[in-house]
């Protein structure tokens, strides 16, 4: 028997993994209703109509394949254990069905990761508690706490949150009759997500992502996450590896995690499958979540580097709004402002409000590009929702843009020298940052800030410096980006002890030297080698020079016709 | 009745336009036999089964959807203009029938290019012609010369080159019973193709690709094309749109020509419809040519923006071998290698010799990257189809890449100075041009040189200069790149002068200077601007300063073993 994929669910996440395996001529069958969207692009009749809940049809199912995995964790995981018992059925599952189970109930999910020595927020059982009990909670972890359900729960659903005592009776009415437990609320300032492919050997990360939900439901994603530091970075997939590695199976999970004000992460919750905040992957990266997902649970060959990053990317939902048709109108209107976002729609039929009818990637050389190209998408998207227009961003880059220039000097005596070229950065709509550091007062934080600067943005350093004139030499010694060296007028020597200390330096560290006092060249470098890469950059830089030829020849012509006393006369 | 899309045809082609409409929720019929690649993505009851040649089938399809398409042109265009002419059909067709039928008639398509005015390579009709007649032809045009049957010609199917007159019996028997025409062969340097969207607002192209066959099948494409200057490349989109635009109907089209060793263009072949030439838009551009096939024929927005290059990328065909199972082996060998390529599988089932069973798309910031990656899958699908190893290469890019960093000098005395700097860009591998331009003695060239060096690729420009040393700042005055001025010490003043003439740049036009002949951190800093925008560059710069970290402490090591007095005797 070839290798055949069966899926429990055939949701917008089978769909797109069952798109990969086109792609791989990797056969696969799916169980769930009729039309679903995941049948919709797989044609044969080898298909299960039913539920995945329901055993009989999980066990149809897994007569027709070598290997069962799930996009959605609601599934029976007793009939998963059953058939992975049972030696007359082949199929492998994978992830295991005991991951489902533990990560099916929140309750159990976080218990385990909390064993397994994985922070999350602080939680208690609720079983056979009094409002009380939840009263003496409140006391000891503060308003609000959260009232979750342990099972069932998504998208919000599910969770209640509980502002004070007086909240506790409706709260546990609302959530009535489930199994419930408390959450101490995280005070977070974002939410960061990271997809991890357990394979055969080893578990790999996914850059880490910025999610932003809106009524408890994702609405955007941000590729790579935007203002966090590298090393926090490091540590969301440091934390998400580990907690994935307390699971059992293979595949791509989802570890949703919360950024915390001290930089800390806590892990919120877990997905065995592909989930939302991986979807960029699918333009984003060379391997898609999907196609992971599939090499993951069938052994074929997956690397950390196979996960990198091709271009900052950014994902919109489209969720359905007040109408039926609410997702096609978004579609039809974000055809219309740009085909460079690639819209996948999942086949759903009329729209539910609320529910996820497709998304919208948006990828580009810059984050910066990629958050103008989705922009008014996300306006055209809350509109036809009826949301009021605004534009979730935690931290807006585009109201203050990464600093692409850095404008350093040793002491703020040296900023009336700099005005000129800031006042051209400012002009020019280039973002910049002025800071001081010094190579002499404070040389460990000059060498910090110098060392960096690349990761924060900064593509070019503008240094002044006057006498001994360290600055510009020394901060390009810890970095390799461009550095340019304005030489300050001092009090002694017009200048030249400075230029001499800036442009002589020795073979191996360039400094590009600019004239005394000229911080207007040193602006113009600076936006002449962001043209290098950046076109927008060099139309700039075009339309300076085009300006100061017209200036000159304005002059001229003045000249000319006034006479060269008369001119001499107006200029004093 | 909603939007429904028809096919003629359910290959690849169809496949992939498929797939494109299934992202966008646009409905799709398919007329082919059973279980072919375009159904297997689409399930659902109303596709048609039967030949896209068969009247009847056509017209059931017809009642099916709103607008037909095709795949493939071997359709029986009679039906169209049927359908088109029945006002009982409310099907439009694009692209118009007329258009295929003149387009699947290989002489009829030169006969219509060539009365519109578009250039292509001379040819002859031999209706009627003997063996003698062509021998005619063979004295005029000289050998070889092309014998290529009208109709039913493809992936070299048809096409006989006649190498002497003693091949024209052997030829004419073996294209025997079809409609023949001649054509004089072309003697090209490179084949390139561009991929044309006709649309209700206009022609638009996608940029000009270097296609690559073997055995007369397509095998790589080059996007964008390697090797042509920037003119051609505009020559060529220019010819293709001139050729479309003599076309009735909507939809892509592609275009393959011939680049001439005098750099002229010749149209060789023309496809009314989706094209290999055009799959590595799929990853390799915002919007692929099936999404833009879809937007043409559906009056979708789409401009000329949209068909931009993401990143360079290089195509490779999955050809059937020897066995049936070949294309499978090259699936999987390339997965083993890397995941960054894109692996497309058409779900055609067994292989036959030669017949297209899938595709690779392999994409990288540079295209340098993108031979790299995809070399060894090339070695492998040669290997598996019992092909000798080659890299197939009409003119390796790796072997005179374009310059990036200019090195110009007024006079040849400049050149040893520059000499570090040169061996430093060599040793980084960073492509470069060396010049003589004089600011004073050749002032004219020198300004045509710097205005038109970004347009040669040039991104940083390096002029050594001494004495008056007016170079750096003229070319500065031309040109918006960044120029690095490196002064030279001439006769007097220790280069004092020299320094001064290049530093001391008025405001508006700035000159990144270095120290007195030092062409060494001229090159570490051209080399610290590319890596602004080219990771590539800024690993060298990194690798380079970790270097010389390390060369200074070995020698801090060697110091303190052998004592100063030591190390200062060996020193001399």
């Amino acid at each position: 028997m070839d290798q055949v994929v069966g899926f429990l669910g055939g949701g917008q996440l089978g769909r797109m993994t069952i798109e990969a395996a086109n792609d791989l001529n990797i056969k696969c069958v799916v169980l769930d209703q009729g039309h679903s969207p995941a049948k919709q692009v797989l044609a044969h009749a080898e298909h299960v109509d039913g539920s995945f809940k329901d055993p009989a049809s999980v066990k149809k199912l897994a007569e027709k394949c070598t290997t069962i995995t799930v996009e959605i964790e609601h599934v029976d995981t007793y009939v998963m254990e059953e058939i992975e018992k049972d030696p007359n059925f082949r199929a492998k599952i994978e992830p295991h069905w005991q991951t489902i189970r533990t990560i099916q109930n929140k309750y159990n999910q976080k218990l385990h990761l909390h064993q397994h020595g994985v922070r999350t927020a602080e939680f208690e059982d609720l079983e056979g508690k009094s409002e009380e009990d939840i009263k003496t909670l409140g006391q000891k972890w503060g308003y609000p706490l959260m009232l979750k359900s342990k099972t069932e729960a998504y998208d919000g659903r599910g969770n209640f949150p509980v502002k004070s005592d007086a909240d506790i009776l409706e709260a546990m009415q609302a959530l009535g009759g489930r199994p419930l437990y408390a959450e101490r609320w995280a005070n977070f300032k974002a939410e960061v997500a990271v997809m991890v492919v357990k394979a055969k050997n080893g578990e790999f990360a996914y850059p880490p992502v910025e999610t932003v939900h809106e009524d408890s439901i994702l609405k955007l994603v941000f590729a790579p996450a935007r203002n966090v530091s590298k090393g926090v970075l490091q540590q969301a997939q440091k934390l998400a590896t580990k907690a994935i590695g307390t699971f059992k199976g293979k595949g791509v999970y989802g570890v949703e995690m919360f950024l915390l004000e001290d930089d800390s992460l806590l892990v919120n919750e877990i997905a065995p499958r592909p989930h939302n905040s991986g979807h960029y992957t699918i333009e984003g990266c060379y391997m898609s979540q999907f196609q992971a997902h599939l090499h993951a649970i069938l052994d074929l060959p997956i690397a950390q580097e196979d996960l990198e990053l091709r271009e900052p990317s950014i994902m919109l939902n489209i969720l359905g709004g007040e109408t039926t048709d609410s997702h096609e109108k978004v579609k039809m209107k974000a055809l219309h402002i740009t085909r460079k976002a690639h819209i996948h729609m999942y086949g759903k039929g009329p729209a539910r409000k609320g529910r996820k009818m497709g998304h919208i990637t948006v990828t580009a050389k810059t984050m910066a590009q990629a958050e103008a190209l989705v922009q008014p998408i996300v306006d055209i998207a809350d509109e036809v929702r009826g949301k009021p227009q605004k534009w979730i961003q935690l931290q807006p880059s585009s109201q203050s843009p990464t600093p692409l220039v850095a404008v350093i000097m040793g002491s703020d005596s040296d900023l009336p020298k700099l005005e000129a070229g800031i006042r051209i950065l400012d002009k020019f709509s280039i973002p910049y940052e002025a800071r001081i550091t010094s190579a002499h007062r404070t040389p460990v934080w000059m060498a910090e800030y110098a060392e960096s600067a690349r990761l924060r943005g900064i593509k070019v350093i503008i240094s002044a410096a006057g006498g001994a004139a360290h600055l510009p030499g020394m901060a390009a010694s810890h970095t390799c980006l461009p550095v340019i060296g304005v030489p300050i007028k001092a009090s002694n020597f017009d200048g030249l002890d400075s230029m001499f200390s800036i442009v002589q330096m020795p073979r191996g560290v360039p400094v590009a030297t600019v004239g005394v006092n000229n911080s207007t060249n040193a602006a113009l470098l600076a936006i002449r080698i962001l043209g290098v890469g950046d076109p927008e950059a060099w139309d700039k830089t075009v339309a300076f020079a085009e300006q100061n030829k017209n200036d000159v020849l304005a002059k001229d012509v003045r000249l000319l016709e006034e006479g060269a006393l008369a001119y001499l006369q107006k200029m004093s």
